[in-house]
């Protein structure tokens, strides 16, 4: 696993920042290339190919575009992310990643809190959106919150203070909190990602890591990226 | 899906409480039985039967004993849990279980947290591992708890009336708030999730779980039980 | 598992027959409903209900139509098929079924072959596809099919009677060779399966079972099938 | 993908001949180090390293000996697989590799046949099992086989004239046909197939592509390899 830091909470050389610089999800490791996506859609035919060419462009749509996906699932990303629990428990629903998250069980080092950096409004026609706020005092809100995030984490190490366990004292910390996880996931599933989270029904939240990883991921597959209008 | 109640924090007629009574899990629905097991086995020799014999029972032990699994995934379960998110995100770590929960983006009725009925200190051998306190101030530590939760709703409650979006809103509330989901799990993973979860390593809080599940299905599978020990 | 024969030729008694009656599938176990889905699904909203009316129609439609799949994972069918081997690994290929399948190592009894009813021409411009057959000598093709069939069954019962074991024998068996297996699967990945397999792109021969499948399911999930126009 | 032929009767570069040097196994891309798997490990307690030390090769040996497996799903391999069809049947029931075979839907070119290179005495006692055969006329029954395969070729060629569409006609040949595929998987559940496949219990032909993985990943994962006894 190449050039990672330390620290959990500094991120990896090629990564993207989201939520005001406060969350990031970097790449780690890769495997296959767009000939690897080709050469497993071929062998149906018997055929195998040492470089792309135009033909194999197109195929490479042919197969999205008709959901003939089993080939994508040659090609593998590894990401280090670095969000709120709440981004995190949303991300873990998806059941065909492999993950490892830092445990508040096992360390109470390097506690940090995602406070928004613009609140929104609920949305009144659709209960899965928000909207841009007009109406929010947000100066006040987000003063509120950042305290709230003082107090838990002060309560928090009271506990351990007083002799509580870690596993129960994290009881007390706030669905903000910042947690970092390791995740491997297949093309195939990944484009299944990103249109469940990069989408307007999602969290604002989660959308970033979704846009971002479209960042990380078009130099390495062009074609998907352009049949499935990343740009 | 029969016999659930109308409110999320109602357990159905066949349930476990644990917790101390703040948590619970049911048995909402389920499919096969040991014969299931014995006939999907038996088909590798071209034999099916209508009821089990001593020598079927012999079969589930052998098939258990010998890691041959498949044929248990024909058994499945329904349940309803009720549980503090911090158990419910090592619960979502398993990735054969189907899910649906409770989300705070949706609905704000009905919230309720977790108090520790007693605190655990911090085992010094074993990082995993939490045991039985004798230098807690129980009192105390639970009172600041239990102050805790209703300071963090009030914070959520005042942030909705300030016209903050649910979504966003709910990032104060602590792990140990409340949450309610449907999961349902075939017999082979359900093993294996009873042997990671019902274990000294685990903690003991979804512990409770793992062995109240016993006591749900061990009436159906009964000779799986007995193999496994689980009486 | 209620209802099935002793021999594994034998269909259970809620089948349906395919391919000129030489194989079938029958519906032998089953678990939830479209109420199910509909609980599970409210369930974000805190909301549970006891039997289905007009809004939850609409719901089970809405739910299909946005692929919010999830709440289908509840609702789970439990299949025994009798079918050519060949389509029996074009069915493996999907993943998320359980499966158990009788073995030629265990067992040398009952052994018959799929003999086609009609023989279909090599389509010009589809790779995927064959077409009703206009000049083929039928008669002579199956009789050649027939012949190699039942010498291909002397052959494997010579080698047995030499000495070979079965697992060696069991290779000079053709494709067309009959097998019957168990196959557990949800309704989620189950209409993905119909979407695949009952499609113009598909065999044949293993498109029959997903109209199959439809016939027997429609019954238990009126809604699904009439929001993917099954009838 | 690199380095693979044009051709899928001929190995990649980096392979493992088997079954008499009439199957084989190329590993042909790869994913992650051991490295990998103690940085996803030690996660847990937000941790990361850049090299691994003694320390690590205790922790790559506790994880396993402890099925903390979830950190070896980080490193990912993918194989080129040539093998008889009842090979890959039994292959292909593990449903968390990812496949693309070649079809004879598609291509009738390239086809040969396994013939084993000794033949096998059913066990008595284990029906599992084959032995050594004492009593078997190896040339005989060998000679049998191989004319059957010419026949079966000549049938399936002969259909292909009379206009029969290649999806119908295969169903004419043995299982003992060879064919090619794609499969990737994590080191996690590779480990679970070579328990199962390399195995007593398992047929020895696949066995020996048990046997012949071992050989390509150890070393990739020596400090795995050594603790699974490997060498």
């Amino acid at each position: 696993m190449p050039n990672v830091a330390e620290n959990l909470n500094v991120p990896p050389p090629n990564h993207v920042l989201v939520l005001d610089g406060q969350g990031w999800i970097g790449l780690v490791d890769q495997m296959g290339t767009e000939t690897s996506i080709v050469n497993a859609a071929r062998v149906s035919f018997g055929k195998i190919r040492q470089v792309m060419d135009q033909r194999d462009a197109a195929l490479v749509k042919y197969l999205i575009a008709n959901h003939h996906t089993s080939p994508l699932e040659h090609v593998m990303f590894t990401f280090l992310v670095h969000c709120p629990l709440f981004v995190r428990s949303q991300w873990h629903r998806h059941r065909t990643w492999s993950y490892n998250e830092i445990s508040r069980r096992y360390t109470n080092e390097d506690i940090t809190f995602y406070l928004p950096g613009a609140l929104r409004e609920q949305a009144e026609s659709d209960r899965q959106a928000s909207k841009v706020a007009e109406h929010i005092n947000q100066d006040e809100c987000r003063s509120l919150i950042a305290k709230h995030h003082a107090a838990s984490l002060r309560l928090f190490e009271r506990l351990l203070a007083e002799g509580v366990c870690r596993e129960q004292a994290r009881g007390v910390l706030p669905q903000n909190m910042m947690t970092t996880f390791w995740a491997t996931v297949d093309l195939n599933n990944l484009i299944k990602f990103i249109e469940l989270r990069d989408s307007p029904h999602a969290q604002s939240e989660i959308r970033e890591y979704g846009q971002a990883i479209k960042k990380l991921i078009t130099p390495i597959v062009p074609h998907v990226a352009e049949v499935l209008n990343w740009s």
